[in-house]
């Protein structure tokens, strides 16, 4: 399993600082919507943002306007970007395409969106289908169990990442449960007193 | 009927040379989501923008984080910010609270979502529901027949505006049904040789 480390709610400094000093830590690290939303794609771009072992992943959030929407972001450059499960048929399949033909990769957030959704968006085989637990729903989110559940439903899909709350523990037993590829960790990393100590920690919890 | 000018997919420069163009022409201007996720609210902030007849919307289609997007937009200021349909009841009702509070609007974005999911809303008396069809989907989209079915089936929603395609007829036919509130045009002025001689031609088509 690989571990995402999400920045989020940062000044731009502070978030081009947590990202240099993830990279060679962390599998991918992920610049979260807020700093796409507070700052913008082409401020990033102009960071020239060169990770050396990290893949970078911009939680961009496409609800329409896709393929401009992700032109954009892969000439930041990203490596993954996101698209809403809610978006039109259309929307999806366009950036799936686009995401296609560059090697990269397009992450479907499951925001919002019951099984017949998920259901319609399965033949996206190298798509990421991102199991999300809204933040502003709160309350407790079982990552294990939601990520059985969704494996029960739809084993074909082979590329599954799970975010909300996941502690060392829950991170531990997503590793060991061996379904999810990509564990999401937001603020228990980047908002921790020593970033880099803990997301060593997360690292060394998902082996 | 009020017209909403959207900008979208030019560079910063010309978004905010185009809003200056527009403040006294029309009466919302929107700064479109390409806008936002290219340069970002924080950039937008740093601009000091300062209109003096029109109110300012910012299309920021929140999925979630609420009321961390909708801080930012207000302090921008906009008057009017855009939270997805598809949203969690949660993150929908956090951002109605804030704007309430703060004497500023919701404009909720149908994009996407079914009758069903807007009977959910439609307690929400202040906010703007947003009829929105996809770009990507392509296709003809028929304005005022979408109003014309929407007021039918929530003849209770006050608030209604409509995005697609609209062009000079489209606005005049949807000034005359006295339906919808906003009729919003994009490219159709922005994209205009001379936009601010377009915007002119919107406003006395919907006199």
């Amino acid at each position: 399993m690989k571990l995402q480390a999400a920045i989020d709610r940062v000044s731009l400094d502070k978030a081009l600082d947590l990202v240099a000093k993830f990279d060679g830590v962390v599998d991918i690290i992920e610049l979260g919507t807020s700093i796409i939303k507070d700052y913008g794609m082409e401020t990033l771009k102009a960071q020239n943002l060169k990770l050396s072992n990290a893949t970078l992943l911009l939680d961009i959030k496409t609800n329409d306007e896709g393929v401009y929407e992700f032109k954009k972001g892969y000439a930041v450059p990203a490596d993954i970007l996101t698209v809403m499960a809610s978006s039109s048929n259309e929307t999806i399949e366009q950036v799936y395409e686009l995401s296609e033909a560059q090697g990269k990769a397009t992450f479907i957030d499951l925001l919002g969106v019951t099984n017949d959704r998920v259901a319609e968006l399965k033949h996206l085989e190298n798509a990421i289908f991102g199991l999300h637990h809204s933040k502003d729903t709160g309350g407790n989110f079982d990552a294990v169990a939601t990520v059985a559940d969704f494996h029960q439903a739809f084993p074909e899909i082979k590329h599954v990442a799970v975010a909300g709350g996941i502690d060392l523990d829950q991170a531990h037993k997503l590793a060991e449960q061996g379904i999810a590829e990509v564990a999401i960790v937001g603020g228990k990393i980047s908002g921790a007193d020593d970033p880099v100590a803990s997301a060593k920690q997360f690292m060394e919890a998902i082996k």
